[in-house]
């Protein structure tokens, strides 16, 4: 049996010497090397960002999403679109454990597993699409995947349902990052606060601000709006498009009688609102950008230009106990859990 | 006198509702308005990934780089790099200051001053190029240029020569974050350390680190390798090509006995370098991206992918002091404003 690299660098196809990530092709042959975990797929839950570019790229219909997903994988060995350079993750059932990685995993054949490193870096392949859940960015397929031995992963538990626990388990990330930001008494501005990682971040946020601290939540259309407030996320709701800097300021500005907020979480899919999260942030204060669609140069030189002494920091999807801060909140709060459902699963 | 906005929205052509920076088109009519500051100018100093981009456009010819120049400029109002999206800086005198900024600058007509806000939202009018320092990124022309109310700036020292300062300015956010960052007993990795913010940046670390610290340089080439060791700025160096993650990482760990650096400081103009940064760094450090080619999406999804818990910064070219904090390096370290100058002025 071959000898694998932790990070997966044997699979690379081209270039060579860099990781799979970055890599342009990789190998998706299902045969595994010694540190590997073959994986029968079920489920691909698409990054958002990916999902919606794919949409519009096939005029909304599904035979052509399934023609364009199945291509991606072809030319790449994973599922990374070539557009936005994002990927997703996917649910399944561990079926094979290579002899290397004995003692080292807690997994054992037949786990109903979600692995928690992106698809753009994960050896993939398609048998078959069976079905295309437009609505909630998730495609059942027959396949396989390989996860590396730096790949992390989450246990399906066994008191959530399956789809519940893998929209949640996507945005993993964002919540447990704004749980590490936050302290008591900070003012938190959550942009795209309606959407499906923005209320992870909102719940954790107001839990942490305490009774001295003050949650806003940023959404474009007043229906997903009163729908968080029917929640009761957040402590003071807006109602503006994230692209218009200017537009977001201002509201923002009224919100917090001007003094602006400490922290500023980004989860909106879309380009350009880089501006109006610095606009929106006091001088040292930090913005958290989740946002996939992000622009490292429009906010760095964003910053800048306006002369804003801010902290701006990129989303990393992983920090330690992600998958467990998040899944938590499902307990925790039975009628955000209900609106998930609802939406995501 | 018409009545600008202090974030210079009322320049902005299209599209509406953005911000000068963002915008692909604005005013640079050079009548000002009653917040506006006209400046002569005299030099740009182009960003240096923008730079690369125009020299390889160019070939290398020297009118054709001149044309590309000005046609950015006819077709945008502003020097920003279409490709990168990237601007600089510019140096220049000014020339007039409008009347509602009476008592909120210090400046007065004829101050020279640099800006340090991005001439990619800076509205510029080049009406000629005199001549192209294609070794220093710098051009000097006959032109322009209008400083917003929120624009910064720093007035030219007179004890330091001025293309010297221009050159030190540009760069002037990189050391002073690093200042900010490092602290006692860190050991730090600058990655590009041996280019124009880097050699700064190790300045600022190896200031910071102390006795019980350890700063390691990172550069593509045994030649500036050993300029840099010349000059003493590090503890220990390293020649590698940023690009290649794996080799980054295997060296890194050997100067480090294998416990990795707390903070990365990435500098490095090319594209890709983004995942030898996150593989050399501890969980729960930091990486500190200043090159404007780092992709959000790259970095994002690459700590993900192998499971690194690192706390990710993008690159702010404004901290408060970072001017004065820079060019009191030249004042400090007589040996490396000497390879400045031959290098950069």
């Amino acid at each position: 049996m071959k000898k694998g690299n932790p990070y997966g660098t044997h699979r690379v196809i081209e270039p060579k010497g860099t990781l799979p990530q970055p890599a342009t092709k990789i190998d998706n042959n299902m045969e595994i090397y010694d540190n590997e975990i073959l994986i029968d797929v079920q489920t691909l839950n698409i990054d958002s960002a990916s999902f919606t570019q794919i949409k519009n790229e096939a005029g909304g219909k599904v035979e052509k999403i399934k023609e364009i997903m199945k291509n991606i994988v072809e030319t790449r060995g994973k599922h990374q679109n070539p557009v936005t350079g994002s990927g997703g993750m996917l649910i399944g059932t561990v079926e094979k454990i290579g002899p290397a990685l004995e003692g080292k995993t807690d997994l054992k054949v037949g786990d109903k597993i979600a692995t928690l490193v992106s698809l753009s870096l994960t050896p993939l392949r398609i048998d078959e699409i069976n079905e295309v859940r437009e609505d909630i960015d998730q495609v059942d397929i027959k396949g396989k995947a390989i996860l590396f031995e730096s790949g992390i992963y989450a246990v399906i538990p066994n008191d959530l349902p399956e789809n519940l626990a893998l929209s949640v388990l996507d945005v993993a990330g964002a919540p447990a990052q704004t749980a590490k930001l936050v302290h008591p008494g900070d003012t938190v501005l959550v942009i795209g606060g309606a959407g499906k990682s923005g209320m992870l971040c909102l719940y954790e946020a107001k839990k942490r601000v305490g009774v001295t601290g003050k949650v806003i939540c940023l959404g474009h259309s007043e229906e997903t709006i009163e729908r968080v407030k029917g929640l009761g996320l957040a402590d003071h709701y807006i109602v503006a498009d994230a692209t218009n800097a200017v537009e977001v300021m201002n509201k923002v500005s009224e919100a917090t009688d001007g003094k602006m907020v400490d922290i500023t979480i980004n989860n909106v899919n879309v380009p350009n609102t880089e501006m109006g999260s610095i606009l929106s942030t006091k001088d040292d204060g930090t913005i958290y950008f989740f946002s996939m669609a992000t622009n490292f140069t429009k906010a760095a030189l964003g910053a800048e230009g306006v002369g804003k002494d801010v902290n701006m920091i990129m989303g990393n999807g992983y920090t330690k106990g992600h998958a467990e801060i998040s899944l938590e909140i499902m307990r925790e709060d039975k009628n955000l859990r209900k609106v998930y459902e609802d939406l995501y699963a």
